[in-house]
């Protein structure tokens, strides 16, 4: 591991823009962007996959590893991710930080406290939550009514039993209140801070999240509270990026994020503008599939920050491939030439998909040991015969040298075919019609559902001047519909949206479809019981 | 501020024992304190004070002038502080830093998250509060009794809403149950890690936390639920002491913050430890007045780690002499010789105490501007009369210059006066006997009245061998007695237990006297209100 400072000098940032957090960590000043305003931004690629399935797609992986190539080829890369939350390492999956050959590193750290970001983000959101309750508790000045509470609470960690809970039972502790905990990557707060472009805007983000409503029907904001200002100060550190390594001493700016179904998915606009200003290349990624990830990348992350993305990256694998053709999770290192066939349409409609937004995209085979070369092959000549260039990574196995292929087809993009992005539906549009506009072009469902509820919420954002704002869609990210086992590329389907919020400080409408849980449950062997230091103080069982 | 690596070097610090967390606050890494456990320890000072008042004592501000005009006069000497906590910094009394020209810098960054260690303990802690609910949701192989759970939830922050909380409602969110957060520096945890030795020490004691009873009246440890492994690595750096620096350059060791009522109220034994190896002198305060600080300094810290105390500095004021001879709080400004001549058999009764430690005293009175030349000569003669040293500190005004007088008459005390240390108790004496001694040796109480609740615990305590741990008396710090009103000398008095408890990972038994709130509350107008960034980025609001 070289140490920060080299690397950070590497792309030409003086060690006077840094705060280390230890030798290898540190996070970039604001005033570093400041100073590069003026300068060339370099090409923004974004890494998206096909639906997800249990196999994992390595999409994380794949950025990093891609990365890593394109600045081996000698184009200037950085990678900017998002960074893991606390709760899911100690639940089912582990550390989010790639592996093997094409991982960041410490990843042990990363994975853990990292820099405090998110641990400054449960505490404003916290903060908030008491002062909402005490508001209320010393008299209630602005007549918040106690029964339509927005704002719940936050813990970055996986614990049910914290879904639905009932506060300030007994005498002088408060109101007494039904309500919940989210894990920290679905509050608002994440979303704001990942799509804020300075501190002045995250300060009026912060200031227009709706927390409840009063007597008279009318929202309440955080301004109101009085609660901004103290907001902004415990924040002030984690709006920084975050700069790490990869094991091959490739620069990554690692910061924020948000969930990818109540929330846009992606790292912060913030950490990928001054990547831009740094390297040749950005390489960054976008939750779940491109269905949820690429369309929010573009329709809400881009739209709202003026980001213009030069290229995609789909990710996928033989073994999700078979799982949308069908295959059982089980057999997924078996051949089964007709799941893989049947499983090829979804992959043609994520590409179909992105290409609606004007922007070039190629196709990443992550390559797994059991792949077989008919399969591979296979997949190859689908692409081709969509005239989309295609081609196999094996960054796990062999780091950059496993995706010199990739990155030099990626640069052959980047430097030949012209992006002509744009959004999917402009700003001025009714909620619904964006909606079905999704629904339609991207999922390619027959029709959209709204429940009652829905339909109130929507007259609502007419009526609260929240027309513009960009949806954001909850939808299950296995599959194109609503319905999880609904794999493939199916049509025909109705999509059901139960209900309709909004996001006033990130800046979107979100769509609830199915039931979205924002707290996950620990498993019955968490992996927490694997987790521990060993004699030589390594953290063993986080990756 | 100069960089921390000069201030480490000057303490003979390589850098190669530092993390830094930027340029100005490190921590140390526990490879420093092994390499240096052969060498000689410094003397051992311990601050404490009178029974606190509203008006405030200064009891963080003359350790941080102590240590300043100690170094002023040629000796080397380390501070030792607890950690501030979120909560309270949002709540009443902003921040804990000291302040003027004795405080500790960066102030705004130590009141925040400074590097991260009380939120560490937040997250192992509720990790730990997850996996119990989970186990129980998953099959109970244990058979917990979900009635009989001791281990509560932990945040840092002021919500008196989630004092009292039904958690787990709704179908498939875990088992209902009745239970509530406390403030982080209130979690057994945080008392863990400030008695911790080192890792080893860290892990055992994290095992022996008692969680919960089983159905058949067994307790439950942390250890049983597999938790500890991934609480060790979760706390992996919030173990090694933090290094600031006062603004006179003066090192300060700020490491470990718990509670003074339910816990210890002293800054870790590893910090003080490293501190002792690496200064002449070492400076340290305990929590509250000498009767709960400096007892339980004593009787817990000292008992446990092995530490000598040399000598200890009993701060008053004029104002809180008032105070307790009967002055009401408006007036503590006002010339009143009744008041203050009423009010000094407080100082008095806690100068014996200490004496009955074995330990030399003197007298700091941390000057006000209010405070009257008559007034203060009063207080003197009154010092002279029981053959006490004192002097009079204007740190807060004049820095180490205010303060050479208590340096130099600190100094004579630890050179020529010899300490002969010794706990109040021994180890092997019932815990009530042990309550009884502290409650007539110390407080001076006429009786001590349990509760048949307390009588149970106690009788529970001898049954599962815990008999050999030393008491933490959970007491109203404003009273010798439980009555908070009971200002000055009080005698007399019935002590009322209302319930015991163990904390088997501390390694103390809990004593409750009246009604301890473990989670404040915000008051009416929350010092968050007042918290900003400025436009030049500096915090205004924190002090």
């Amino acid at each position: 591991m070289k140490p920060i400072i080299e690397i950070a000098r590497s792309f030409g940032i003086n060690e006077d823009h840094l705060e280390l957090y230890g030798k290898y960590k540190c996070k970039l000043d604001l005033s570093l962007g400041e100073e590069l305003q003026d300068g060339p931004d370099g090409k923004l690629v974004l890494v998206t996959a096909m639906n997800p399935t249990p196999a994992g797609e390595g999409k994380t992986l794949t950025t990093i590893g891609l990365a890593q190539a394109l600045n081996a080829i000698g184009e200037p890369t950085i990678a900017a991710l998002r960074e893991p939350s606390l709760g899911p390492c100690f639940g089912m999956k582990g550390g989010a930080t790639g592996s093997n050959k094409a991982q960041i590193i410490p990843s042990e750290d990363i994975n853990l406290h990292f820099t405090g970001d998110i641990h400054a983000i449960t505490s404003a959101h916290n903060l908030l939550s008491a002062m909402i309750d005490n508001h209320i508790f010393q008299g209630n000045a602005l007549r918040i009514n106690p029964q339509r509470i927005l704002w719940k609470r936050a813990m970055d960690m996986n614990d049910r039993s914290l879904r639905n809970i009932v506060t300030g039972l007994g005498s002088g502790n408060g109101v007494v209140q039904e309500t919940g905990f989210m894990i920290t990557t679905a509050s608002e707060i994440m979303a704001v801070l990942c799509l804020s472009q300075d501190l002045i805007d995250l300060e009026q983000r912060l200031g227009q999240m709706l927390v409840a409503y009063n007597e008279s029907g009318e929202v309440v904001t955080a301004s109101q509270l009085g609660a901004v200002g103290a907001m902004v100060v415990l924040l002030k550190d984690a709006i920084k990026p975050n700069l790490v390594q990869t094991i091959e001493g490739t620069p990554v700016v690692v910061h924020g994020g948000p969930f990818a179904n109540i929330a846009h998915g992606c790292s912060s606009v913030i950490g990928t503008k001054l990547s831009l200003k740094l390297a040749k290349v950005v390489v960054t990624e976008a939750g779940f599939g491109a269905d949820l990830g690429a369309e929010k990348f573009f329709d809400i992350k881009c739209r709202q920050a003026g980001l213009i993305p030069s290229a995609s990256v789909l990710v996928v694998t033989v073994k999700a491939l078979k799982y949308n053709g069908g295959a059982s999770k089980l057999e997924l290192d078996q051949p089964n030439q007709q799941a893989l066939e049947l499983g090829l349409p979804n992959m043609k409609r994520h590409i179909e998909n992105i290409q609606k937004f004007g922007v070039p995209v190629m196709v990443v085979i992550n390559h797994f040991a059991s792949d077989l070369m008919e399969e591979l092959d296979l997949v190859i000549d689908y692409c081709r015969s969509l005239g989309v260039k295609v081609e196999i990574s094996k960054v796990w196995a062999e780091g950059s040298q496993g995706g010199l292929g990739v990155a030099k087809t990626l640069t052959e993009i980047l430097n030949q075919e012209n992006a002509n992005f744009s959004t999917l539906y402009p700003d001025n549009m009714d909620t619904q019609t964006k909606i079905e506009q999704i629904v339609r072009e991207i999922y390619r469902g027959a029709e959209v559902s709204f429940s009652p509820a829905a339909v109130r919420s929507m007259n609502e954002i007419e009526r609260l001047g929240f027309r513009s704002l960009p949806v954001c869609m909850a939808k299950t990210p296995y599959s194109f519909s609503d319905q999880p086992s609904l794999l493939g590329a199916p049509e025909g389907f109705t999509l059901h949206v139960r209900a309709v919020s909004v996001s006033a400080g990130a800046g979107f409408i979100v769509v609830h479809t199915g039931n979205i849980v924002t707290m996950p449950g620990l498993p019955k062997s968490p992996a927490a019981e694997q987790v521990y230091l060993d004699e030589q103080g390594e953290v063993v069982g986080l990756e």
